[in-house]
């Protein structure tokens, strides 16, 4: 064999959406589960980010169609009738006509069994709109998009979810996505496309163009090989949670059995938007820097300097570059070897710490008024921890919640259970939850200090964000966050602080129970030890016992809500 | 802000390197151990795999030096050198001089800190070497080469890897790649080249062709951010665990402190090539039988079938078209919903098995001659299964191998611990042990049941090599096997075969070792009763003497090897 030869016929090259093609569970698409969830949170994501970057309070709605169920009732339906003709075949002894029926029963057969996992899912939102020419590369195209480049928190960011989800429902259906979407000029675009794996391009199937009023975006795509389920990693659950970190947000779902459940925004303005941040030098490795310094155009590395990176001014570039021993050339001409030498100097001068202007948390207010809604439990407390740092040059910051009680916690069959809920940007993670660093930080707290004394068991729902222009995910699935000792850190100190809280509250709410029966027994006597008194003094009794109750009930004081329920049920 | 114009602005399209530029971490690149282990995956395969492939007996020579270390001792002296000028400058009084010396110093301390972690890794083998025309688009394309998509049993697949490695020295030193190839004509092409992430393609630094007699393929490439150790997941470990899977080939590794270890090859004969095999109908979705047919040139859906899948006969393709009511027409004209009638009509009719003679496994022989040399053990029992199917269509087969006592299991200092080798298309895994189905599928063995008592402290080696066209990895990182029925039952079934062998042997040990304490005692009381029955028979003692010891080596006979020592020890 001819090595020359051989490369000649063999020799080929491959296109990116091929790849992801062989590599679906590269971009979430591995178990029916878990892809349903992909598939809804891709849409979700990106329709939140648009909504959000051009000032518009996002309003989402989700309809999941099950195809699967109906084809199969009409199937057993189909089923029941030839099986009567196949009877009536048989006793009229059509031996032709009896094969004829077997084997289209065995064809039905095989469609509903076929037919599991089978459905149409429709996501709209009312965001800015694609342009027009733009649909076929942002849907048909992977790696393509407005987000890859820059330095700013949103959920998104590379360019291929959307195309995924294309093509995830044209790989197990053969069917094109419908893209509806208008920019709000009047017209609405309606393409059916599908992605052309060998080209990385839209396959445009049909296009049309509508006069409407309408603005937004809206996906209409089959798929197969995906299951809807209501449990912790479904979709219902990963748009609670989207409602609950999303405050601003109204989420409309209708599930397949026609249930339509809608979480209202509990704010009624729009979190700012994040800024675009300039990178932080300590967090850039040479090689950044020199991809950085190629597309510059000025003139002098020093300029560059100051001008790509924050933190940066002109004094301290021209100190870096001093120390750095480069020479104030232009940027394009830095070699790796001189950009070693600058990131090295980085970390001798003094700098100050990454901007955070561009870190947009929830908040505590929101975030409080959207569990107190959703979770309805007895107790909540949320703190937003300040801005902080990690690698040296990329800020995040980390929200924290306890909710204790009432709504909060899973429930099963045995109890509560205590839950974690996972957020990086304000997306949940469902996926995954043993690996993450979120996880492992709330249970490295020693929640016995904090009254908790089983923690998995403990009526509990932990809520933690983090938000950061670089999410330190493990994988590329996106699920879990990498151990990183500053990250953990802030989360465990953002959790102990909260159930700090909780421990008073709980503390508090035994030494009340203990008030309530002291006085309970003395409010129980103040009758007989009134008459006593009575009959001793020669006084009357009931003012007696009215001075009486009035002195109980100021020196044993409840908290005020008791005090009136108290009130209440005496008046009664 | 107009959506329109954002759109222009801002929309840009990515390259597939940039992609991974981004997400290194998805080739293997994520920590300094696993790094490094990668950059020595992905050339040892490329090497095997080529020299398999043109019937070239391997031998493989990866020289690493630690040039981080030799920077480090020569900033060690110049540091003592500027010191000692710091203090002759001090005593002399000189502050401009001393600023500049200081400056000079923290300078020479960065460079000693930055200095870790920095190799010259060169890989070379004697294979086909890579057409020079083609070095460009193998070391500097990402998906390009000649393997994605061949249905055959290969250790390399998607025409990353060697781009990846390139890419990862590049980032982290700035360095290109230096490449030798000759093919075997005389000459040999020696190629400096980098990956343009822009426009995934080689940038070509330096090109060169010299006259030569010698073939094959030899990279050298310098790295940072990797870090040599000796340990379970480095490069030493990741190589013997080669050469014990591949007793075909010669394998030379130079460590850092240049000691050199040859695992010389066992077999002196190749494998057979594993042939590339058509896929079975039973393991394709719908849109897998499009991508076929689509790229199909035949004129008729039925001569499609039977020319593109194993086991569809000219009748049995007719049978499945008939079934499906698909019209016997140009397989490019195939729709979505016929392709899918079309695979559930394969699951209707009767197929053979996938064929398997592209299996080609270690073989029981090889594989105990190898395991003998590299681990030394007094027991080694090794079995090859029969070829199995999973997912109905892809044909898979796994060999284990079983070695107690001697050299078998990792030594640490508590004594010995089991340990599982995993393999798979004979590549070790050395990563994400923990949810690997093999390891799995060896846990859910009742070792009791075979006389270990605790599997984790045994003195055991647990081989397991699984074969397949595609192996079912869990993820992209391919080090751990995806939890699957039929592959995990296959393994159970094997790891208890040879369980059974050495339960067998085990036992063997125990009644050897009671005999041995019978005899013993025999032989202890032989002259005495010798001189009894001497005495009242009055016979020669001596002759009794020998004639009683040989009744008691007849009666309680030990193994021979036991014997034969025994003898041994009473000539002496």
């Amino acid at each position: 064999m001819d090595v020359n030869q051989e490369f000649n016929k063999k020799f080929r090259e491959v296109g990116v959406a091929e790849f992801f093609r062989k590599n679906l569970q590269m971009l979430g698409y591995s178990g029916a589960i878990r892809s349903f969830t992909t598939i809804i949170h891709e849409s979700t994501t990106n329709g939140l980010d648009a909504c959000e970057e051009y000032g518009i309070l996002p309003e989402i709605k989700i309809k999941i169609k099950d195809i699967g169920s109906s084809k199969k009732s009409k199937g057993n339906t189909k089923l029941e009738k030839l099986q009567e003709k196949l009877n009536e075949a048989e006793r009229a002894g059509k031996p032709g006509l009896i094969n004829r029926l077997k084997v289209k029963m065995e064809r039905v057969e095989n469609e509903i069994a076929g037919s599991s996992g089978h459905y149409i899912i429709s996501i709209e939102d009312n965001g800015p709109g694609v342009p027009s020419e733009y649909i076929p590369k942002v849907f048909g195209s992977m790696l393509s998009g407005t987000k890859f480049h820059r330095y700013v928190q949103s959920r998104g960011q590379q360019g291929i979810g959307a195309v995924g989800a294309v093509l995830f429902g044209q790989m197990t259906t053969g069917k094109p996505t419908k893209i509806m979407s208008s920019t709000g000029a009047g017209k609405t675009s309606i393409v059916f496309l599908k992605v052309d794996v060998d080209k990385n391009s839209a396959e445009i199937i049909e296009e049309n163009e509508v006069e409407s009023d309408w603005k937004g975006t809206k996906l209409v795509t089959e798929f197969k090989k995906i299951i809807y389920r209501k449990g912790e990693q479904g979709p219902f659950e990963y748009l609670r949670r989207t409602a609950i970190a999303n405050p601003h947000a109204t989420i409309i779902l209708e599930e397949p059995n026609k249930k339509k459940t809608i979480w209202r925004r509990t704010a009624k303005s729009l979190p700012p938007l994040p800024k675009e941040m300039k990178p932080h030098p300590l967090g850039l490795s040479a090689d950044d820097l020199l991809r950085f310094a190629k597309r510059s155009n000025l003139k002098k590395v020093s300029k560059f300097l100051q001008s790509s990176f924050s933190r940066i001014s002109s004094n301290r570039s021209k100190e870096v570059i001093k120390i750095a021993k480069v020479e104030d050339k232009e940027p394009q001409k830095l070699i790796h070897s001189e950009a070693e030498r600058l990131t090295t100097a980085f970390k001798t001068v003094k700098l100050l710490s990454p901007s955070t202007e561009g870190l947009i948390p929830i908040g505590e207010n929101h975030l409080t008024t959207s569990l107190k809604k959703i979770l309805n439990a007895k107790f909540i407390s949320v703190l937003t921890r300040k801005p902080s740092v990690y690698r040296g040059g990329i800020p995040f910051q980390v929200e924290v919640a306890l909710a204790y009680g009432g709504g909060a916690g899973k429930s099963n069959e045995n109890g509560k259970k205590m839950e974690i809920m996972r957020f990086a940007n304000k997306s949940p993670l469902l996926f995954d939850t043993g690996s993450c660093a979120i996880s492992k930080s709330v249970r490295s707290v020693n929640w016995k200090n904090y009254n908790i004394s089983d923690l998995e068991k403990a009526p509990l729902t932990i809520f933690v964000n983090i938000i950061s222009p670089h999410i330190p995910y493990k994988s590329a699935g996106k699920q879990a966050l990498a151990d990183n000792d500053e990250v953990m850190k802030e989360i465990r100190f953002a959790v102990m602080d909260v159930a700090r809280r909780l421990k008073r509250y709980l503390s508090g709410m035994k030494r009340e129970a203990i008030k309530i029966k002291r006085r309970s027994i003395f409010l129980k006597y103040a009758p007989e030890v009134a008459w006593a008194l009575g009959v001793i003094t020669d006084k009357d009794q009931e003012k007696i016992e009215a001075k009486l109750i009035k002195i109980i009930r100021t020196k044993v004081k409840l908290k005020e809500e008791k005090e009136e329920a108290e009130k209440r049920s005496t008046n009664k």
